[in-house]
């Protein structure tokens, strides 16, 4: 399958099934986090999954790769990067099983049937508000604030489009873990696992990865710490296991 | 100076200022938990410091050696465990500056004028209910288990007692996360900074250590993993330090 490039698209390996994916550098690569949430993650085969803020497509495209699932849904609210995303599909044969929407998260409850999904996953921006941004158009910036949607209306939305009993697979920043914890339980959902993502073993987390399940009861597993370098440049073993290589 | 002893009761000296406590190994000694919580803890020379649920009076005596406070008051259910406390201050000669109230933590709010401390730590019970209890008397069991008092209880009287800006201190277990930052939240006790402990680097953290702030704003830091042993017997340097040996 070929599909065709425009200016500054390049396509990289996924290291997984031989999987690619086109990004363009000028605007937004997926990055490490994105990578960790699908191996934190879990799907089963016949799983109908939905990913919040798709960007570029990676995450379908590693969960789909990692767990198959029957059918993955990939939302994106810039079209240049569902564009990119629709294309990385068709390069891997995939156009039967991804589908990749152009929409808002916001609007998402009406774009999809509610309680339609057993797994939503999300690398939602980090960033509170517009603060210290230049061009609040930039396709960074946009990945990166909430410009589009906050944390909240993420997290509405899946509370409408997940079953009961659902999995909600979140990757944050840990300095806003008290406030998604608390929005996580206020739209009933339960947080059940946590992973900290420490970069060294003696320095702060600078990811957070969730689960939650919808409906889910009060009690969650915190897992052993993920320390992402042994030494500059030398990853631990688990995070090879995650990247596949 | 010198103070009686009951049946079955010993001296244990602390490792810090030449300080000792009366402890009964048939009722209840002190963990690592309480040790670990005046680590992360903070305080200033002249606060006036509460703690709920105190014990034999660990957290008071640590707290007086480790970082000096005005004026400190240890409230205890239980009075054989209020009684070792009191003796236990005697023994340091610390009577003038640390008082032990035999009290329940559900009505702390009204033993104690609102907003009267800088600093309210706790290391309360952890498990929910009775569950598995075969005598609620039993002190073992009111010290691990919800029996007297539930975690809102304490927060909401935390609330109550802890001046706008003053800090509270926390050990608890990490399968209760969600449930503690919610009533955190909930009764606008913003948790600022978090702390897992973990036994070993490759296993799930037994403990978790939190600080919020009343009326904070919502942002928070989470630090370093704690990480207690390196190797089975062998304590981190970070412990070492804590434990002051």
């Amino acid at each position: 399958m070929t599909v065709s490039l425009k200016d500054n698209e390049r396509i990289d390996d996924l290291q997984r099934n031989g999987y690619r994916i086109i990004q363009n550098p000028k605007k937004f690569c997926f990055g490490m986090d994105a990578v960790l949430l699908t191996g934190f993650a879990h799907a089963k085969a016949t799983d109908v999954l939905l990913d919040l803020g798709t960007g570029t497509g990676i995450i379908p495209l590693l969960m789909e790769a990692k767990y198959g699932c029957r059918r993955l849904t990939g939302l994106e609210i810039q079209p240049e990067s569902a564009d990119m995303a629709m294309r990385s599909v068709e390069l891997n044969g995939l156009s039967e099983k991804i589908e990749i929407v152009t929409g808002d998260i916001k609007e998402a409850g009406s774009l999809f049937p509610p309680a339609s999904f057993d797994c939503i996953t999300c690398n939602p921006p980090y960033m509170i508000g517009k603060h210290g941004i230049v061009n609040p158009q930039d396709s960074k910036a946009i990945a990166r604030h909430e410009i589009f949607c906050t944390f909240e209306d993420v997290v509405r939305q899946t509370a409408k489009l997940l079953r009961p009993g659902g999995h909600f697979f979140l990757v944050h920043r840990p300095f806003r873990l008290a406030e998604i914890i608390t929005l996580m339980t206020k739209y009933k959902l339960e947080p059940k696992r946590m992973q900290l993502v420490y970069p060294y073993v003696d320095k702060e987390p600078n990811m957070v990865l969730l689960e939650s399940v919808r409906g889910g009861n009060p009690r969650m597993t915190v897992e052993k710490p993920l320390i992402v370098f042994r030494s500059p440049g030398e990853y631990m073993p688990e995070i090879q296991d995650v990247y596949g290589f």
